[in-house]
């Protein structure tokens, strides 16, 4: 048997690292590490950290290259996307058939959990079905920035007897979704928050989260708009990259009543 | 000074414990246990298997007894929930007083994450607010069972580009919400999956999840809602108590294109 497992190491912290993810790490033969284009020093450097501070033994590292992503103005998009999917799907495949022996079992490390915006189960899920050898697979969760973020701001991310929705940015074009009072955004690259009407909303917003470089603002979503992008900016600036999360809550109209 | 620390442990399996919260359990001072009504005997047990493997030095336990909630037929229901908060908040409120000293942390273990349909922040957050002494709180996230359900079944809980809701079960009372196509239930006693319409819904159902009792059942809607709920209350016959928690996924109409 082979297998992969996916392990969840959290949002930042390292401490977020749950035991279940520190015996994975023990555990594993090989080590696939995903490496993408514009690959952050910081975020490699904390990768690299998390394995040295809990694997003993060596650990046999094989890096997957992900392809050049099509620009997004080629004629034909969606097709060069698809192409672009099998090209790494065929990459990762035969990394892990030429890496990963009989009763080997492999790892991949994933920020926060891999349940929530992120790619890599879907292509272990494409690869195991089309590998040659039987290869078994398993996810361990992780704390996720969602869970990092209203940790960080010591707020619930519900209230009570109503949702809660994770959503991308561009589903905010058009404001708040209907019937949804408290919407946590991941992965906004345009700072969604600032063309929405901010009449009757708050955000809570953080980056970094879990990090010594840890930002948060919040307040009225008006009143702290500016400041959002502003200190945004500054600390993209300085580090060089910036991931944010942040939560849009609406103002109740009423005080709360009991029930 | 004196501090609270809110410590999520994760949804059910302990290797789910974090880092954080193994040091947090070893530095406290003051644990506070919630004793709830009706507290299940398996829940306590495992709480006390947390604590006995991270604590090595005693730790002095204090018992927090929620009075009993007032029933939903008294008269006038709100006002009585209102007095039962006010009540617990004083109750607490008297405990933390008497039994955290100046310099000193108190902790509370929270079962998943204290940011997700988890009562113990809002308390928390008011009784610092009415302490007659200063003190400081803080929240560790821990993996919530949103997140387990999600690894036990390796699925992602959001499709690409689109949201996930996290929903109370009584906001399903009229089908899926609109714009929405993946709903996670939490805390759901009435089984509301299979009151409404199963065309083009999957489930992903799971209980007891990450711990040695775990059951999962997933599959479209109308096909499996018997399914679960037979095995659901086959479990709690046995064992007197079940946690579950469910995805409702929209089935795509037309297979997925590249984009």
């Amino acid at each position: 048997m082979r297998e992969l497992v996916l392990i969840g190491v959290g949002a930042g912290d390292p401490e977020w690292v749950t035991l279940a993810a520190v015996r994975a790490i023990q555990e594993i033969d090989v080590l696939f590490v995903v490496v993408k284009e514009r690959e952050y020093d910081d975020l490699v450097e904390a990768r690299r950290s998390i394995i040295e501070r809990h694997r003993t033994r060596p650990l046999t590292m094989v890096e997957l290259l992900d392809p050049p992503r099509p620009w997004q103005s080629v004629p034909d998009y969606p097709a060069a996307v698809a192409a672009w999917r099998a090209h790494r799907l065929e990459s990762w495949g035969q990394a892990v058939a030429g890496h990963l022996g009989e009763g080997q079992s492999g790892g991949f490390l994933v920020w926060g959990d891999p349940s929530l915006y992120e790619s890599t189960l879907a292509i272990v899920e494409q690869l195991v079905a089309s590998a040659s050898e039987e290869i078994t697979y398993r996810v361990i969760p992780g704390v996720s920035s969602v869970l990092a973020l209203a940790a960080a701001h010591r707020i619930p991310l519900n209230r009570q007897g109503r949702a809660v929705q994770i959503s991308p940015a561009r589903m905010l074009a058009g404001g708040m979704p209907e019937g949804v009072d408290d919407v946590v955004v991941m992965l906004d690259g345009k700072q969604a928050f600032a063309s929405i009407d901010p009449a009757g909303l708050d955000i809570y917003w953080g980056a970094y989260l879990g990090t010594p470089e840890q930002l948060l603002v919040s307040g009225p979503l008006g009143d702290v708009a500016e400041e959002i992008i502003r200190v945004r900016a500054d600390a993209a600036a300085r580090l060089g990259w910036v991931f944010d999360t942040y939560l849009l809550r609406r103002r109740d109209r009423e005080p709360a009543r009991g029930g």
